[in-house]
């Protein structure tokens, strides 16, 4: 195998070794740095179940507390589950929702914080892939045809990168 | 709270208790019967790294190798992850990729079985999250604006509510 | 080591083999009946602790909305915390709260279901002690002498051993 | 929602977002520093189970033994378990026991430490309701009204707020 | 990708799915029986670290009582460690240590049990490497050059292949 | 119990507390420096298996690319299997096959990096094993008496104690 096969316009995949394999990247010699992510998501639903949802809200132990509470969980168990991600002593992690009558879709935004040599945008975006999951699950009783969409990166801050922020 | 604010249209809630708070759904009494789920979702590239990703597929240590692994040991932690989904012993677990060229979108298929008292929805859509969120993992160095999309159930069968097919 | 040392009136320590070392009891003969187990503790807290969480309890994002889905969540790791417990596949969990505006005190109780070969005492009681922790942890920026008790069984149900409840 | 409802004599729950929800708090800009956290708890037996722990805590694979090494492993996944406390780089976890002929019971003291932003009292916590946990599952056989009790914080050291021992 | 490539003297390779990528085998259909395996590893210790570990051995809290506990919990672990292991609900896990003077060496065996559908080979023989390398890590201060060998299947009994033992 | 009963010839055994009991080591006062490790083992296969692996190598989703995400995620897992293993940032871990055509046997290579307190042999080794174990499942259906051995440190730098490597 051709390493430069993996290789395009000077863009690189670098989750690879010298056997064309997939590794955990070395960032032993990175310094430490406070590193921010913000992601997103939605949960497309009906009118009805918008409202189960909405309504359920104003309640104790309602579908968002649920999602909230997994979709922090879910962040700290990013490096179990994608397998690359290094292992990070994430500083923060929050949860907010965004209920769009109109569309009837929740939406999901995710922060995650770490002062480390790796950014946290797989964490924030497995808090946002999880919260959607639970809401999914939570209303799956009332509708079989939910949609989870445009999870996708908001901003990250931190590291020698630079700070970036996703064009609307 | 009233129990009925749960309820619209007679379509349900059934992950709350008596307090109004989230509890996993009873189903003792439900009998064991073959179950299958098949759950998609895609995540859009752009041409470059779809590229990468798409050549990489044909060597050792590819993208999707590493996604297929993460989306299969990603659907045992189901229950780990969805705080009320029910303990599955999933009997089969499978996970395709379906890479369309117009789109550099890679398409990713699951389909999770099991013999129980419960579906096996949220198995394959937490397959299909896991898969997806490892490919972003892996592609996020080449670009930063993938977006993950159109997380949904596809069919089921198995259990007293019987099949389902997602109407095109 | 003489095995005889492990049994004291007829009561016998069945979690040990003949190196007289630990070990998962063989449980593969025995039937699968529907079994329960319902366990209780307790949560003390200052009066002004007291009062944060339960007029919290009336909102969103309340101390024991977090407390609950901890409690559900742990009930499903009990066999990879307590040694010598065997997998459970749960069938039901639920955990309801008390709260005691004499003694100050938060009272979680937990029950737990399962058709299996054993019963389900840990995780009810494992539910307790998550739960309870999970009330210390959101409660102790406010009092730092919070003390968890009682954690005990209640009742539990099938089983060749039949039934048990607590003597009061 | 009103935040200053989470406010009572100037005593604040700290875990809560702008929606009232619960977040993990963030302590990005906190100083690591040497922090210390040392908890207790009872496990109390009838005379017959404590006879039988107390002499197999001479032998080989005793129960004090497992419970050791299952408090241990339960501190390393306090992160897990307690959603909102932060995952901790552990430097050390001791557990010992104490016998209390007296009165039947066993003893737990657990001792955390790391060099973190936050601090371990619910690594240490955990710690000793898991391996107490133990105990009761590895003694059940013989005894079934056991109860887990008095797990508290004894003292910690380290961080902004300084040092903290409880009064006898 | 020719699926046949997989095939050499009707002997075949079935992890492996349409795409010729890796999957957890189907199997749904297969009748759920009594099922046992045994599996065997050694530990390679000069004589001074063995003669650590079998003094120990006669203490409290000794070398092979840590690898006895962590080798049933790592049994436990198998399905999230071996990607395309199916979970299975173990019925019982045994381990014992056979002490070698001669050899300065430390044999594992493990056994264990399940009714199901598929074997618990690996469920034995992550038990014993699970163990082996916890003597390892409770011994490498005392020695650099351990090593750990030899871990193979000695038998395992049900399932519609038959049971077998390996011939000496 | 007597401590120095744990001493031969001034090398000691750093695991256990003052009651003789197992704890996880104090590193709270060392400093953090870049630590590596280097492990190794072997996978021992009949001719047909091997060729089976070898030729798999070629194509998507091979055994070797399954055994070489399992041993990444399983180096991830160390703290959680190794009892008194601290838990570690990893900062990179690598693993490469070395087929052998005249042994018909794999040999499994890891690397593991961190900046911490403690070294990261237990990472490497795990890594090792739980890699090996996957060649071992993949294959698990070809043949029933592969034999994974020869699981051993090969080098470590950083810390204290210097540097290391295994003569040959």
């Amino acid at each position: 195998m051709n390493n430069e096969q993996l290789t395009v316009n000077n863009v690189e995949l670098t989750h690879f070794n010298e056997q064309g394999r997939a590794k955990m990247v070395d960032v032993s010699g990175k310094a430490k740095t406070a590193r921010a992510a913000v992601a997103w998501g939605t949960v497309a639903l009906s009118a009805e179940t918008f409202a189960l949802v909405r309504d359920g809200k104003m309640e104790k132990g309602d579908v968002l507390a649920v999602a909230q509470v997994a979709g922090i969980l879910g962040a700290k168990r990013t490096a179990e589950l994608i397998p690359m991600c290094h292992p990070v002593g994430l500083t923060a992690v929050d949860i907010s929702f965004a209920l769009d009558e109109n569309t009837h879709s929740i939406g999901v935004k995710a922060t995650a914080k770490c002062v480390g040599e790796t950014g946290v945008e797989m964490e924030a975006l497995t808090a946002v892939s999880v919260a959607a999951l639970t809401v999914y699950d939570m209303c799956k009783s009332a509708q079989r045809d939910i949609v989870i969409g445009e999870i996708k990166l908001i901003s990250k801050s931190g590291g020698k990168s630079g700070d970036w922020k996703r064009e609307e």
